[in-house]
């Protein structure tokens, strides 16, 4: 990466809701190098006091709901408030490179250029442990430099929705209408995450569908127990395109959280978020240090097809690979 | 315990469909003296070419949905089929002690005497990784004893659904019909776990109520992703007291059964659930040297603690602890 500068010109670049320092801050984060991770861990040290104070959004939906044009009008309805808002993008499956953080600012293209929004879609080559880590560590650091709205959009792949939503304090899922079935695209359970659901493209000749939409997942949702937060999950319908109901999503998203922080659950969200980032970093490095253990690695296919197969054990299975590892590490 | 028998008098006992040999290899299983460990292990590498002739039938519902009943019934139609059953209890939350295996029976009272009928409930004293594998080993006993179709109930509390889905080839959800809020009893999740569901009860004055129910629940189902077995899910009404209703589920069963070793699924979804045993006992068993380690037990609280309130980053305190375990665990 290119010269780094000093932990003091990074902390107060940041604090001083510098883009440039805060952008090449999250390089530093996402970087593997040792010195890096020294460097950065520092960075987040100084500006942990300084973090926090922001509503965290995340957004899902499938392919095709219009998530892009949707961020954009919402962003831009945001920034119309005068308020800082900052878009991440989770993309586990990404092979970014420099070139797509252009190509995704042009996705946004009006936002992209608006003093107020600043967008950063998460680094290429990280796993999904990496990516969630390093888009942690990123809305503490756009919280620092002001950003009061921190959107966090995940594509709809992978595991990307569970991550999103325990880094969120609301999530808001987008539908578009159509003909019964439109949950089919969606991943199982993600609908029960959601705080509220919005039916995209309700303009046009899609205005009943959507109507009828509404009153479909209503139902649906009906049936579902209370959320922790008591905050009935509402579905609304929306037009990115025509920038209509797009206020009322912002208007809800500010209702609950006047709601949650005065009944306590907006606190304890994010208390029981810290938690499990803490154990899940725990969890993932003591997983990773047996999983990428070299002599794990050839040894686990043959015990893997041996246990499929029903001729061993799964727990002699993993008796013996425990045994092995534990032999690695003590010698 | 009871002195030990040897390694061939358990096998050949449990090949032979001894239940009092059966049940003491169960015990056996669930000992945690190393020794009876041991034992143990032998036992089930002897049995295991003789395991995995079965349906395994997971149920849950909430208290109060009538499951005893219901497997009482569920099971008579079974063994008047001329079929061997076992039922398999798993309650992490139980205190139970001998007496209670007693007090279980007593609520399948007439199942408990059939000669084809076999009642366990899971050990007291072991953590829900403990109930886990001692059920799953459990199943493999008795399916080497003959037992056709191992039903397994869960108590609904705590993890236990997905515990029993994760060992079941077919889930059962036992439903009451009531006011349009059926689901407020059951945790997130469960139903699209769900290969039917059952509203039990349809008797009497409930029979409205619970047609009523079985419609909506088909709306809501349908709104749910079709399940990788290919199979719809079906919402069936049934009355364990008027013994109405039991014969179609039983016919469901029978049906999935041969549908899914038809397409596949059903083996796919075995394999898949061994592999996931070993890996589950894998990461679970580096779990507990981690958090039960002395030194870690005595750290973590005040970690905890700062990690909650914002004081600490969670990724830094996650290392400090790694770093402490690691030195003990190498020194």
């Amino acid at each position: 990466m290119r010269h780094r500068l000093t932990v003091e010109a990074y902390t107060q670049g940041i604090l001083s809701g510098d883009r440039i320092i805060l952008s090449r801050a999250i390089t530093l984060i996402e970087s593997k190098l040792r010195n890096d991770k020294i460097l950065a861990k520092t960075v987040l040290e100084n500006i942990l006091p300084n973090s926090g104070k922001s509503i965290r959004v995340g957004i899902t939906g499938v392919p095709g709901v219009g998530k892009s044009t949707f961020i954009e009008a919402f962003g831009k309805h945001i920034t119309s408030l005068k308020k800082k808002v900052a878009v991440l993008t989770i993309d586990p499956s990404s092979k970014k490179t420099a070139g797509s953080i252009l190509a995704d600012k042009t996705r946004m293209e009006e936002l992209a250029r608006d003093p107020l929004a600043f967008i950063r879609p998460s680094a290429s080559g990280l796993s999904l442990g990496g990516v969630a880590r390093s888009t942690r560590e990123t809305i503490l650091l756009c919280e620092a430099a002001g950003y009061e709205i921190i959107i966090i959009e995940t594509v709809g792949v992978g595991q990307s929705e569970t991550l999103v939503k325990g880094m969120s304090d609301f999530f808001l899922l987008l539908m578009l209408a159509g003909a019964g079935d439109e949950l089919q695209g969606i991943k199982k359970g993600i609908m029960e995450m959601a705080d509220a659901v919005a039916i995209n493209k309700a303009d046009g000749a899609n205005e009943t569908a959507a109507e009828l939409a509404v009153s479909e997942y209503q139902n649906a949702l009906h049936l579902f127990p209370k959320s922790d937060s008591d905050f009935i999950t509402k579905v609304l319908t929306c037009s990115a395109l025509e920038k209509f109901g797009i206020s009322s999503i912002w208007e809800l998203i500010t209702e609950y959280q006047e709601a949650t922080i005065k009944n306590g659950y907006f606190q304890k969200n994010r208390q029981a978020q810290n938690l499990e980032w803490m154990h899940d970093y725990i969890r993932q490095t003591l997983e990773d240090q047996f999983y990428e253990n070299s002599i794990i690695k050839k040894a686990i296919a043959t015990s893997e097809n041996s246990v499929k197969e029903g001729n061993e054990l799964p727990v002699a299975a993993a008796e013996r690979l425990l045994d092995i590892f534990r032999k690695t590490i003590t010698k």
